[in-house]
Order: structure tokens, then sequence, then C-alpha cells
């Protein structure tokens, strides 16, 4: 509150004008939880499942049959390029209509394995009400993840406010055509950017075009994105959520695959970077004020 | 003026959420003139000469000697490969602050070859009026250009009321590295997508997310752009300026290199485009009222 005020205080030396009130939030770990894998992950494995019986190539090809087995946790423990491979062979081919229709019927019935919440009521309300504040005080608000862009676009509107204009993420490449005398665009199965480290400024200057002056992550994923943003000249604030509570929600850091901080926990105080205590700070962490 | 009446009247059959009134406009030759050649081709030649002290090479090299033995006019009539080697000689490596200011720079000191007005008012009074009539219905205006990302950023905000997170348009690549010990975004010489023709779809997927309600336009280039906004149901609004007053600004449609407006004109009917008429249906062309 005392970084809002400076900068919005007309005749404040750090004033910034409204137009440059730019704040970007990360979004696995950060707005919503990511344990025990990312939620879109659990989408990719499902879609696998409903899309089988048109595949029975997939029975005997890898990565498909590992998850077909029943053993996705070696899916999403394994290489990223298996997971990219499950993201295209799913993904693909699909007009961004449909696979808006389809993310949205996942999300209505999808739950998750440990809560049995739906994957939108997993996010953070002290992050929800962190948004609001920054909204009220004229700062847009964007997010930079490294989830696919159009996965995140489906219910990031309702779920938090942010539309579509303002999600930054990982990205297939995509075309414009013709079918069945409509135009339509169809999202082609090749990955066209990864929006995650050093791809996170890229996709900034590409989406935004300019440098925020509020930053929020909770990894090393985010390490760049909050570097950029913190290292201006002006009064600039880098955030990083710190999971430790492993009663209310879950408890990761140094030694974890998911959602690994390392880098960024360590560096946070010469950097100036404010580090959330999620145990400690945050009275609630779920709106529907269920715990895990 | 009917079509924003349908669909800002709330309980019309045809109402449009504020969220989704997203309208679209090409720049060169909709927002502002592209005549005798694309403004930053213009730049482009300028900033060759610039270099050309620290490149002795060019003096032998194609096409940068054509321009250093001061016949631009040979490279501007030339394929789109020459202009683009051109944009990436000279765009490329710098960081995103560095090129703002050699943009910022430019548009001071340059001067359009017939008119000697800066090119910055040498935007159409009437589209001014036109974005702000829609911003003030809560529509959110976007640039959707074939020209480059970057360099419409500079000046969009200032000159139409578009921040550069409303811009879309043709990109280099772009990296984040650590140059002397500062986080910057370096621009590479190297195309990464056009944002023209069919691309224009595919752009507005990516920067924008949702389709459009509203595209104007002025050539072959915005066709798909304009098919795209309004094959979709509800009420939709293409329209395409044709340059037909060859006294107060150009005249060019079928036949021009520049800005060519021929299928896109042929179909306009059938389509329901409303096409603009710029002799008979301006009062005003540039903001000065200083004609060509």
């Amino acid at each position: 509150m005392s970084f809002v005020e400076k900068v919005t205080t007309a005749g404040s030396k750090d004033y910034v004008d409204p137009s440059q009130r730019i704040a970007v939030f990360d979004n696995d770990g950060t707005l919503w939880a990511e344990q025990p894998v990312y939620f879109q992950a659990l989408f990719l494995l499902d879609r696998i499942k409903q899309l089988s019986p048109k595949h029975p190539e997939w029975a005997e090809q890898e990565p498909f049959a590992t998850v077909l087995r029943g053993e996705p946790e070696k899916i999403l423990s394994a290489d990223e390029k298996s997971l990219v491979a499950l993201a295209m062979a799913t993904h693909g081919n699909l007009t961004d209509d449909e696979f808006k229709i389809v993310v949205r019927d996942w999300l209505k019935s999808a739950r998750h394995p440990q809560t049995g919440l739906p994957f939108t009521e997993m996010v953070y309300q002290p992050m929800l009400e962190l948004l609001a504040y920054l909204r009220a005080e004229h700062f847009k608000t964007f997010i930079v993840s490294g989830g696919g862009i159009d996965f995140i676009r489906v219910f990031a509107e309702e779920t938090y406010g942010i539309p579509p204009e303002q999600v930054v993420g990982t990205r297939n490449k995509a075309k414009y055509e013709i079918r069945d005398g409509t135009p339509v665009i169809v999202k082609l199965p090749e990955l066209d950017f990864i929006d995650d480290g050093p791809g996170k400024p890229a996709g900034i200057h590409l989406h935004i075009g300019r440098r925020p002056i509020f930053a929020a992550g909770n990894s090393d994923g985010d390490y760049q994105m909050l570097d950029w943003t913190t290292s201006s000249e002006g009064a600039r604030f880098g955030m990083i959520l710190h999971h430790n509570d492993e009663d209310r929600e879950f408890a990761y850091d140094r030694n974890s695959s998911i959602g690994k901080l390392d880098k960024a926990w360590t560096d946070a105080e010469t950097k100036y970077w404010t580090v959330v205590d999620i145990k400690s700070d945050w009275k609630t962490i779920f709106p529907t004020s269920s715990s895990k």
C-alpha cells in the first residue's frame, strides 16, 4: 500500500501516470494453485482419455500409451517434451471457438484430486483482493503465464476480472482459414513461443509494449520478469509468494519439480522483492474458505 | 451511428456487452496516409543513410547500395524481400528503449515529401473523431497493421489515444538479455510474423483473443480482417476507405502498388461493408486543414 500510495499521489516524486500503471501476475502458483501438478496438465490427461477412442494407435504410442494405461504421474514427472507432445495432440487443429468450448466444459466438470473443488475455486482470495485494489487505483492488470494463453483466456475474465487481451502466455502457432465457407482461426499443432523464464519479459514486450511497474510471481520461472520490472528507475514493486502452509494449501520451494522457488528466493533481499509468507500473512486461502 | 446505437442500447436484440465491443483499425491508409510510399519505408531509408558511415560495406552491397546512391524509389517499388532486409539491418540488435528513441527523433524531424507536414499530422481527422466516438460508447480501439508493431507503438498513444498494448503489427523476434548488468529487451534481425492479409485475424487472435465487432481498412490486405469480423452472428460493421480525392489527398485503388484496393472493393456490396467515399464524405482530411 505504501508503494501504491507513492505512485498514485500527484506531486510525489514517484508519481506514475495511470497509463503507465502496468501490473503483471504469474498464474500457476500465484493466482491459482499448481499442486500436485499444473491444472492444465490434468486437462491434457483428461483430454487424451476423451479423444482416445478416435486414436487406437495411441495404445502403442508414447507418451499416450502411458497416460491410457493409467500411469499419468509418470508423464507429469517426465520431461517437458512429453507434455508438449500431449498439448500439441490435444490442442491442435481445433478452431479457437471449438477449443474454448472444450476448456469451458472441462472446467465445469473437473475437480481437484485433493480438495474436490472446481479448479476456478482454487484461486487465492488475497490475490483477488490485490487485483481489485490495484484496478481501483487505475492499474491495468495482466496475466503473464507459462501456461497456454488460449487456455487461461477461457476463465480469466470471469475468475479474475482480466479480459483476454490482457493475458500473455505460451502459445501454439495459429492460422486463418475458410472452413465450410466460414472464416475461422485454427490452432496448429506447433509450438510458437514459451512464455516462461526469459520468455516472460519477451512476452510482455510483445503483448504490452512497455515495462510493468509491478510484478508478482512465485517461482524461478518468474525471476526475469521480476528482475526486468524492478530494475528500471522509479518506484517498482516485486512480489514473491512463498508456499509454506501445508495445512491450508501446499508447502514447496527449493526442491519442488513444480513451481521451484530457489534463486528468486535467495536473491529477493538484495533485489528488494517482497516475500509473502502465506502461512502467516494470509488469513484466507481460497474464496470458499475450504482448505486442502 | 445506427450500428453503434444497435449494439449499445440495452434490451436491443443486437446489444453487445461493453467488454465485447472490440474495434480494429488498419493504420497505413486508414488512420494516416500511405502515399507516395509507406511512411515506415521512408524511416528505413533515412536510417540507412544515418547508419551508413558505420557500414562502409553497404556501398557495394544491395539493397543498401541503391539507397545510398540516392535511388530509393527503386527499392520502394521493389520486392518485399529488399524492404525486409532493410528493416532487419536497421531495426535489429537495438534494445526496445533505444529503438523508441530512434523512431521518436525521426518523427520529430522528418517531413512528408509533398505536404511538408510531420507524418503524425497526416492522420485523418474524421478517423480521429470516429475513434473518439467509439471509445465514448465504451468500445476498446485497437490498431491492426502490416507495419511494425514497435514503430507504431511509439506514436499511437499520443496521436490516436491508442496505448501500446492495443497495437498489433508485424514483428521481429526479440529476446531478453542482461547488457552491462541491466535487463533489456533486444530486437533481433529476424522476422517473426507478418501481420497482413490472413495474418491480421491471426494477429488479432494472438493479441486480443476475441473476434472484433467493428473493423476498418482501406486495402485488400484488410480483406480477411474485415471478413472474419463481419462473418459471425449479431450486428457487425465493416468499413472500407476509398481514396479518391486527388486534390485534397491521394487517389488510388485497383492498380496501386501501395494500398491496392481491388477484391475488397468488388466484394463490399455482397459483404455489406460500408465504403467511405473520401471525396464526398469527408469535410476535412488532415487536422491542420492543410491539403496535399
